[in-house]
């Protein structure tokens, strides 16, 4: 169910797209994967941003990179700059007219679009406001306001989107139906980002673990540093 | 600029689409807009679900709706709900083939979504964080836990985003370039949203003020019952 054709596309043809990165970031990873599944990783160039150093929210990267102050960025060689997850996987999905993450038809796009949403709000967004307000984040030189009561209803709101996610996961192979999308990247890096703050999936969530098992051994995942990390191995130097 | 080929597709031959909806609310309105952009009102029948009785937060409507428990709902003749104003547009606007709210090329759709996306992070979403946390909201019934001091946070980031769209706009007409898209749509949403809760439009921020008056006389937009309602005039019955 999962397959797909092949993508007949030529990526030397493509200028150097250049990412703006914190290569075990959750939302860095999602950007990550889409790349990987488009075959589009020999035309990014990856420049590190040190989120624990706050280097995403100094005022030259808000003034000229993303007003928002957050990761990935995508800049394109005339220097226009693309930020937020979802922007930058329509982009990327589009650029070999067959996309594969973002739905052909209207129903697929619609479904895509809602499931991948509501990844972030019920799960991948949620975690982080608890990664930021509810434990010391980055750090104290980075977060500079902390509403810890705030942090601590949005993992329960996380842990509520888990039980959710599983009962999607039951019925239907993927996130957003038959077929893999940018909604399973988007479920993967709220996974990624539950195991940064150690927030464990619970294991009567059988159908997401079991999901997230066969995420893991899809190419475009398995060897993402966040992955290789969260399970204990080296990281590519 | 704003000009653009009318859409030669026959909206009769659709069948029907229920939205759940609450006419006056800035996420409806957004939904609303699409819809008559892309002349297809004809194929909607509206639902009222009231907001200010929770009508949104009960459980059938949560398990058989909208797992968020927020409006707009889009449901299909077969009974699939798409939720979320983005998902929304991105089906509406594909039916069709001419995609002239989210962008027809690789670069339009990554620039459309990243605007459309910062237009709810901050400004949008921000508000909405403000009116149900910092304002007394949709009344005690429905407000079962507010958060002040995260509200009259979001309150000042909807008004630094204020600044941040006016600054877009002394550069380029619309919100994502030279046309108009989804993401003038959603940045009428969070003006809109601002007149509810009084949160005025900075009287410096000329050009974001002389755009939503630019807006506010577009055919899909002079008549929404938001509108209306806030310039006081008296609704549509």
């Amino acid at each position: 169910m999962s397959s797909r054709a092949t993508t007949h596309f030529d990526a030397g043809e493509l200028p150097m797209m250049k990412i703006y990165d914190f290569p075990t970031g959750p939302y860095p990873t999602r950007v990550r994967i889409a790349l990987a599944e488009k075959n589009l990783q020999s035309c990014a160039q990856f420049e590190m941003v040190d989120l624990y150093k706050g280097e995403h929210k100094k005022p030259e990267f808000i003034a000229n990179k993303n007003y928002s102050g957050t990761l990935p960025v995508l800049e394109l060689n005339d220097g226009t700059c693309i930020a937020e997850c979802t922007a930058i996987t329509e982009y990327l999905d589009g650029l070999d007219g067959i996309p594969t993450l973002t739905g052909r038809t209207p129903r697929e796009k619609g479904m895509i679009h809602m499931m991948s949403k509501r990844a972030e709000l019920e799960l991948l967004d949620a975690i982080s406001v608890y990664f930021h307000h509810g434990t010391p984040g980055l750090g104290p030189d980075v977060e500079l306001y902390q509403n810890p009561e705030w942090g601590f209803r949005q993992r329960d709101k996380a842990l509520r989107g888990m039980h959710y996610f599983d009962t999607v996961l039951k019925a239907q192979p993927f996130v957003a139906g038959d077929t893999f999308s940018m909604a399973d990247i988007t479920v993967i890096g709220g996974l990624v980002f539950s195991g940064i703050v150690n927030l464990s999936v619970p294991a009567e969530c059988k159908a997401l673990l079991a999901w997230y098992a066969r995420m893991q051994e899809r190419p475009s995942v398995k060897d993402q540093p966040a992955i290789l990390w969260l399970n204990g191995q080296a990281l590519p130097s």
